[in-house]
């Protein structure tokens, strides 16, 4: 026998959780909700309770709503594997594979095209009004998978490269504090996880990849962590995007292509952004936009390169390469000590001829831009068959290709009091010095070896 | 039929956990030991044990008392909520609420009162003299509750906002060896965390706040490290101290107010504290104190701004405006790219009519202080009833304030060979050129515009 | 009943745990496999299992291989003590001791001098061919004990001090993604972690110690990370090693001495080390080898001084002083905003006489090596015969030593388009000003004061 305020899915009595674990985790919840009114209340205590999903499929055909603080939803593996590679491989060789879908404590979600609103897409959806805010609802080590991607139109070859289904892993609609979303799997969602209005949030060491967009939290919010994660959306998608939101820490994340942008910041303000490795095939990888201001970000690696596996070819965010990898719309933001690789084709470069930027201040005074390495040289675009390999092949090649002429910072007029330091030569940054401050990084005394180099 | 070295605390026989959980784990405790005589030792091996902890309120009366090694103690919740704000609600407003207390699987300590001695008043009280130093020690996922504040006389209105009741979490009071304390949360309590002696300890990803100090590491110890936590503590307390460390990492965490400081080092070296973010309503943000020497204070994100929530204005930690946000005694250490915020009422600016100080070597030699970007700004001082709703106001503020005059570094004369390089301009820093090194931040040519902006 | 795919290894039918965990693992993994072919495929979903391990003491006697995707294997302990200082305490004394090995869920491998082949000699042993990759093996909480060092012919006094065993905890043979590991503790193994050819791989709070190497991240991979553990190899191995790698994050960890290397690094390249604080006995701390480049090496802390525990006192890793405490053979990589303490016996330094190198760049053109902080200082060999008292005493120990002269940057001949900024003045940088740039950190006025402190 065990405490009532755990349960185990596939004990419980009500519906079949392998049939449909939207049903059972919701009559466990009514349950719960039962049993604390029954309770003596002289302190009022409500301190909630686990679920468990033991490993094995479980098919999600009811959304999960939940209105209870003090809720853990935890599973015994985060079960991911790719499934954008598998059905990139053609069908009459799948049953050569070892496996064709995710594992772990798997969540199959059957919601798909139940609906065109947003929020009935989600397997999980988590709202309620009144005080206080919602707290402490707990999601660990499970697979939200949301099995396909569908035809929008996008892709003439193969519906699944769409990113598209309408299903989102966990919705957060109304104000909360204190949740934590660690040790997860999230594969093939359009939306893995958004958050109105979020107040202390964790999102921790999950793994969040093929999906649309990774993590939008929306709304407002304040004095979050999204740290330690691996994170991958889509070519249309954010990877980590958040607005109007103040005090929110993102560092330690592996971002990995091929999301529209690794990260997205509108309205953001007094946050960190640091120690981050990005990986994009696209500009606008970090983006301050809508006045983000008092910013940092810093000690991140960026590299920006083209995607080499054939499927994912030609597909784009829209953005040209004067865009900027870092592109800000905001005051006084710090950006201290962060590597740049863009290491592109020059024939594939646009708009035809441009120069591409790397860190572009669009509209914004009082930036502190400082101590950034760019490393800029010329690669020729390859394909492959293979995702994996492509990917392995393309990182580990750095030969001593030549070098590729960028703006290393671009200062757009109308900006002022902004300040660049040892972060470009003369000839590699564009401001106006009247109204801007300037250092250029000190050059060798023989020139020539410079050229060569950039 | 589970591993006789797992233990529910639901399912043992001595005591009742609902009613004193204290007793219950002291007595299992006594069992491991009990059985680790009986084990043929012909290895010696004393694997410790479980103690599992569902969901659910325990009431704590009496102390536990742990002195065997490889002990894990473990819950599913870590059921923070704040009780700071619902003890700020009216009280015939409370009928209205959802739920009243923090939740998971709670410890409601009832030792308050209990003694004057600070150790008697700990929930969890760790000490073992002798050879082998007490090791592994785990804490994960619960939740460990004071309740109540009392009155100290600091509080006329309302004695729960005093941050005092003698009750301390997690008290380590001997020599100790990689302890892990993980995924807990821990509200008012006057000290959440006690460590003694600490080497190799790990305090990563809980969530610790609403307590008079979180984290203190006393005593002497070396080799930790306290990352990707969620801290906040009262007016009079360290979110984060330590004092005689060597080799301390404090990294990624989310520190926020209302903690007389964020970080409080003494004699304190060769340690690292960087891409943190930090906020706080008080100067003292983060001290380096007792020649603490040879540290790296970097890539961190600093805030210092107003208190805007009603019930906690008018409190501070004695310190003026002049003691800096970042204060050090100590010798060689390393403050670089970091980012501080300095949003202040002119008016509240103590003492009248100051310049407040950003960086402050108060003694120091050989200190090494680079590209940091200080950020000043006019405020005025607002006030709100809501907690939540004010802070998120205050923290997306962020008009076109006026510039605020302030030091962004200051050196104290007698101290010599400290370099300071692009953290401020000419008039900004102070400093004796001839025994330190300065580089002013270069200005825009047109010094209009910067006198504008500063 | 719980779901058959949660297996307790305690209560499963074949084999006694206590006696081979292995042949009970294994055991335990035909039953997945029988049971996933018995499974109706219509969505082929093979979900995978969890193994969990209650604290005790397991003799692992028969390897466990591994070739399913989505297993878990988990514990509830690290367990970690130190085997090392024990095995230095006198047999007479280990009587008085409160227990003599680690704990928790604790393997013992009793696999010792079964193979002369490295892949025979692992507690864990992974690998499949085919397709696709091995996905989202999890290994958690538990602790992998080697138990004893042989002798090796390197220590005549005590073999348990050789760092020799030819065991392994976990080698994943084959191409893998998703992998986990995380809150293990490692301890007396020759090898802690090997793994071939990962994507995806999170290695992350973790206690990795005592061991010969600790993560071995071997052939090529991607997209990884290495964050939040505590690390510390012994004399002739790797505390964190990689080759041909690309997008590997490697931050938040705490590694102590004493490893040949903190950080080893040949043929990677686009990474990102940061933010680590790193403590070592030998030259050579961090390398970037066989033209490592584009990588970060950022906000690090590295301390380099003498061993003070007898029993250990007089190993090395055969580099001289002049090695560099960071070296590099690699382009374009970045090099800013590191602390480095060289603490040493002026009379110790080899060759004698030599001026000891902080940052080497041996071969290398267009890296970026800005603001860093060394500190270097004369310290006296001293000698404990306690290993934790005598680290402690060493590292708080920071008195006004004399300062040591140290190259701060060399860049040796035949490099060109380096750029070293801010990190030594004048005297203390060597390099070609032709072919490189090169800014002093500025002085103060008064010279003398700068050579009192350097």
């Amino acid at each position: 026998m065990v405490s009532k305020n755990y349960y185990d899915v596939t004990q419980w009595a009500i519906g079949d959780p392998f049939n449909d674990i939207g049903e059972v985790i919701n009559s466990i919840l009514l349950d719960i909700k039962k049993r604390q009114k029954e309770i003596d209340e002289n302190d009022g205590g409500k301190p909630g309770a686990v679920i468990y999903i033991p490993p094995g499929d479980y098919h999600l055909k009811t959304q999960v709503v939940i209105d209870i603080s003090f809720l853990k939803i935890m599973g015994s593996g985060h079960g991911f594997t790719s499934s954008s590679i598998r059905y990139n491989v053609p069908e009459d060789e799948w049953s050569d594979l070892h496996e064709l879908w995710p594992g772990g404590s798997r969540i199959l979600v059957d919601l798909s095209g139940s609906s065109k609103e947003e929020a009935a897409g989600a397997a999980f959806y988590i709202q309620r009004s009144g005080d206080p805010r919602i707290s402490s609802v707990e999601f660990s080590n499970f697979c939200i998978d949301g099995l396909h991607f569908v035809d929008d139109g996008s892709d003439e070859t193969n519906p699944e490269n769409t990113y598209t289904n309408g299903i989102t892993g966990i919705h957060v609609a109304s104000a909360n504090d204190s949740f934590r979303i660690t040790g997860m799997g999230f594969v093939y969602l359009e939306h893995g996880i958004i958050s109105y209005h979020a107040d202390a949030l964790t999102i921790h060491d999950n793994f969040i990849a093929e999906c649309g967009s990774c993590i939008e939290l929306r709304g407002w919010g304040q004095a979050s962590k999204v740290t330690d994660n691996l994170i991958g959306a889509g070519f249309k998608g954010y990877s980590i995007y958040a607005e109007n939101f103040g005090g929110l820490l993102v560092t330690a994340n592996n971002v990995f292509p091929r999301g529209a942008s690794c990260i997205h910041l509108e309205g953001v303000t007094r946050s960190l952004i640091s120690n981050n490795r990005l990986h994009a095939f696209y500009p606008g990888m970090v983006i301050l936009d809508k006045n983000s201001s008092e910013n940092s970000i810093s000690s991140n690696h960026l590299l920006h390169d083209h995607e080499p596996w054939a499927p994912l070819q030609g597909r784009n965010n829209g953005l040209d390469d004067t865009f900027g990898l870092l592109s800000i719309n905001g005051n006084s933001n710090t950006v201290i000590g962060n590597h740049f690789s863009e290491i592109i084709d020059k024939d594939q470069i646009s708009p035809k001829g441009a120069t591409p930027v790397i860190i572009h201040v669009v509209t914004g005074n009082g930036n502190y831009i400082s101590n950034n390495h760019i490393v800029a040289t010329k690669s020729e675009l390859t394909s492959s068959d293979s995702c994996f390999a492509s990917q392995v092949e393309a990182l580990l090649t750095n030969d001593a290709n030549e070098a590729l002429e960028v703006k290393t910072v671009l200062i757009e007029r109308q900006s002022f009091g902004n300040t660049v330091l040892d972060s470009g030569s003369e000839a590699q940054v564009e401001l106006d010095k009247e109204d801007n401050a300037f250092r250029a990084t000190p050059t060798p005394a023989k020139h020539s070896i410079l050229n060569e180099l950039r």
